[in-house]
């Protein structure tokens, strides 16, 4: 079975996707070149308006600045929108649709939870296909969250001054952890965070630069002392810039040899 | 004097940014309309590959997978890339630009991180313009890092296929911070993470959703106690899904008041 991960992203800035699904790594794995077939819909927000110049939003209420989007147009993006002919209708929306909104309240985005993301939507076994909301201006109107959302994700303690850029770091983050969605030659197990540690120092060619020259230890063909030296670097890295994810590295080790 | 804010962006893929420098209110401060002046350059690092085929990377020394990019390329692009003719040269590159590169070991981006960067690099009194190196694939050479490399910066614990999309978050959030960049409607100070609280949900227009009514004291036009209904709401918010942000909040406002 060759299932199709279905992907809607609802936005006010489309075109902000165009050239991440057309280049670079992660976009071959979203075009299907990398195994797993993935359908992605782009969904301007706009053509669901039903005011006569296309707006969106509207002031806030109680006052203050900014305006904020209209529950009734995300809802109509939402229901009219997010088709696949035939099979979805409001009836089932909830059921077999994930509706994930990036923002300040969801949960802290970090490699474990892009990995589960990964399992829990692009897996095999995976029975739900995503939305993704990109919020824009002050925020999305409370009602449609309350009523629609499924999921929030943080990507930290900052404002982006639109959920788009989020939602690609997600999806390029979570991309990663499809087999073979990096090609041959990559792979994430060697990558910072994996094991709590940050990664170890990469060099190549030249082996001189500026007078500065590549560890004799990575030259010598002896594998296990490479290893062991890339170890030793990665603990000096993680505890010069990281000591919090030290602490957990130290915590699993202790847990392994107890 | 108006200062232009000079902004270089090294990547192998300058197209991920043409469309984020094109659409949506940020872009429109960054295309200088927003008083303060921009000039970005995007440059492609496979200009500055002196192989034949347009390489940029290799194999890392002690084996291993994936690539890793050449510091000897890059090296390239800063010098001969990053240029406003006359005023730049390898002996006053280190002086008068700030180079800076996303990743793991870097500082973790946040609220604060990004209003200090705003005022450091796009302030009036900012001397120095800036560099970005968007890495991709195993990572860059180390001694790329260690020779030009001033800041790091890291959105969080995960990883992306590239610097990019770290890059523009960057670039992003922070150009918020600057006066007048989101018009005239919005502001930053009411926003999420200014005071360590959540914002407070928002409702527009209609004032019936599917049964879900705006609360009523929105409506109400007192503006002391709508002001009040809504920090309550922050810190509901706040201590719902952000508990540690609250305690920082409150440290403050006992600070405050002793």
């Amino acid at each position: 079975m060759n299932k199709v991960n279905h992907i809607w992203i609802i936005t006010l800035f489309p075109e902000l996707f165009i050239p991440f699904f057309q280049h670079g790594i992660g976009a071959s794995a979203f075009r299907g070149e990398r195994g797993r077939q993935f359908k992605i819909n782009l969904i301007q927000l706009r053509d669901f308006s039903k005011s006569n110049y296309k707006g969106v939003d509207d002031t806030p209420y109680g006052g203050g600045p900014g305006m904020v989007i209209k529950a009734d147009v995300l809802e109509s993006a939402l229901i009219n929108g997010v088709v696949i002919p035939g099979d979805y209708n409001e009836n089932n929306i909830k059921n077999e649709l994930e509706v994930i909104c990036p923002g300040p309240r969801g949960i802290k985005w970090d490699n474990l939870v892009s990995r589960k993301f990964a399992e829990n939507y692009w897996g095999e076994n995976s029975e739900k296909d995503l939305v993704f909301i990109c919020g824009r201006y002050e925020g999305i109107d409370e009602r449609f969250i309350e009523m629609y959302v499924d999921q929030q994700f943080s990507l930290g303690d900052f404002i982006l001054t639109g959920g788009e850029l989020a939602v690609m770091s997600i999806l390029d983050s979570s991309i990663r952890f499809i087999d073979g969605s990096l090609g041959n030659q990559n792979g994430v197990d060697n990558e910072s965070f994996e094991d709590h540690l940050l990664e170890h120092p990469q060099y190549t060619r030249p082996n001189q630069f500026h007078g500065l020259k590549v560890p004799d230890i990575l030259l010598s063909g002896n594998h296990l002392k490479i290893k062991n030296y890339q170890k030793d670097e990665k603990i000096r890295l993680t505890k010069k810039h990281r000591p919090d994810l030290l602490k957990l590295f130290k915590d699993i080790e202790n847990g392994e040899n107890s």
